[in-house]
């Protein structure tokens, strides 16, 4: 029989410990000087081991803040109506978004036809990050008509909820129409803003958001980290 | 002003023959040594040019057998009935299947789950390759209880439509029920299938198909080559 290497044994003791709850999602893990002594062996072999936990997405590493241990995969409902943040909510989770982007510039052809104006007309572009218990999960992108909506900005600038600040502009409703879906390849930037490996994968959506009467109000493209989330589709 | 190489003058020549519909998708280009006598160039140099354009999913190459126009990214629809074959042939295209395994075996624990069997209840197997225009755009498997279809590994032998197996099998009508998606790196083999390069993403579907009365017949996960399908959801 051949025995494993000591950083997988390592490595199957520390996921023992999280399945077990001594470690939970979010908690920092001790530091690779710690570890190391705990084991008895060279901080090489507990980087090891943690890579392989981080591989596989059961730790994440944050350059300069530490090894902490990933939360387990989102579910992410796509139904006509985006319930994420109560989704979240109710699996005892914190959803949150970090604005990366608040801007108002000439929509180019793709979203000027998404969104039914005259190309060059002008939009409203609001970029950032959504999170879950404080990890990345998402990056997302969403345009709308600056003239329908034309103090939406300042609503975001005040809180980053889509959903309450085209209320505080007048838009009480508004439901999915179509959702396009990719899988793809993080560039560069992505990764690092999703904490994820160089070539991770994510998962690329594009939708369009419509009024009641049917007429679009955001274009709205989103990279889900490809380990972290999963899409649910279900029959409305 | 700085002159762009000669490689990539030939790869925007080759690509607006294929935008002008000189080559069409599925059609073989010339030779590399057709190609550089008709461009006054070295091999090296048409490989460059090739190898640009597969990786932007304009060409693919395959082992042996050549160079291809490929076939604009199809789109897959993710209603409560599958309708991916009808899609492709509106749209003028062929689609096809080629199934590499038909098997009986105990089902995992997941299986077991998503049909509702007891664990190590037997199931029939069926995995394959769905090609648009003779393009790898998928890999398959597919699982069902072996004690309620005991004829369909004749019939999937015989013709490699599921619909129609199962029609064949008393299974008028099913639908989807939940789909689960999730974007994956390719594991080499399935690469090696897909003819996509090492580590390109693919879009991972779970989902389970249910009878009139909301019985799981058929657990199935599909793994879509990433720059070849999109997978669209609209409200019903």
């Amino acid at each position: 029989m051949t025995r494993q290497p000591i950083w997988k044994s390592i490595a199957d003791s520390l996921r023992a410990e999280i399945a077990a709850g001594h470690y939970r999602p979010g908690d920092r893990l001790p530091t690779e000087t710690g570890l190391a002594a705990r084991f008895g062996v060279n901080r090489h072999t507990v980087r090891h081991a943690i890579a392989s936990l981080a591989e596989t997405g059961v730790l994440r590493t944050r350059r300069g803040a530490g090894v902490f241990v990933a939360s387990a995969p989102t579910d992410y409902p796509l139904g006509r109506r985006v319930r994420f943040h109560q989704n979240v909510a109710a699996s005892g989770r914190t959803a949150s978004r970090r604005v990366t982007l608040l801007d108002t510039r000439a929509a180019d052809a793709k979203e000027a036809e998404a969104l039914r104006l005259a190309p060059g007309a002008p939009v409203h572009v609001v970029e950032g990050v959504s999170l879950v218990d404080g990890q990345p999960v998402a990056v997302f992108r969403s345009v709308f008509d600056a003239m329908r909506f034309p103090g939406l900005l300042a609503h975001l600038k005040a809180e980053p909820s889509v959903t309450r600040a085209l209320a505080q502009s007048g838009l009480a409703d508004y439901t999915r129409a179509e959702t396009r879906l990719t899988a793809k390849t993080a560039p560069a930037t992505m990764a690092l803003t999703l904490e994820l490996p160089q070539g991770a994968p994510v998962l690329r959506s594009v939708a369009v958001n419509v009024d009641a009467q049917g007429v679009p109000v955001e274009y709205g493209t989103t990279w889900f980290a490809g380990d972290r989330v999963t899409l649910t589709v279900s029959p409305d």
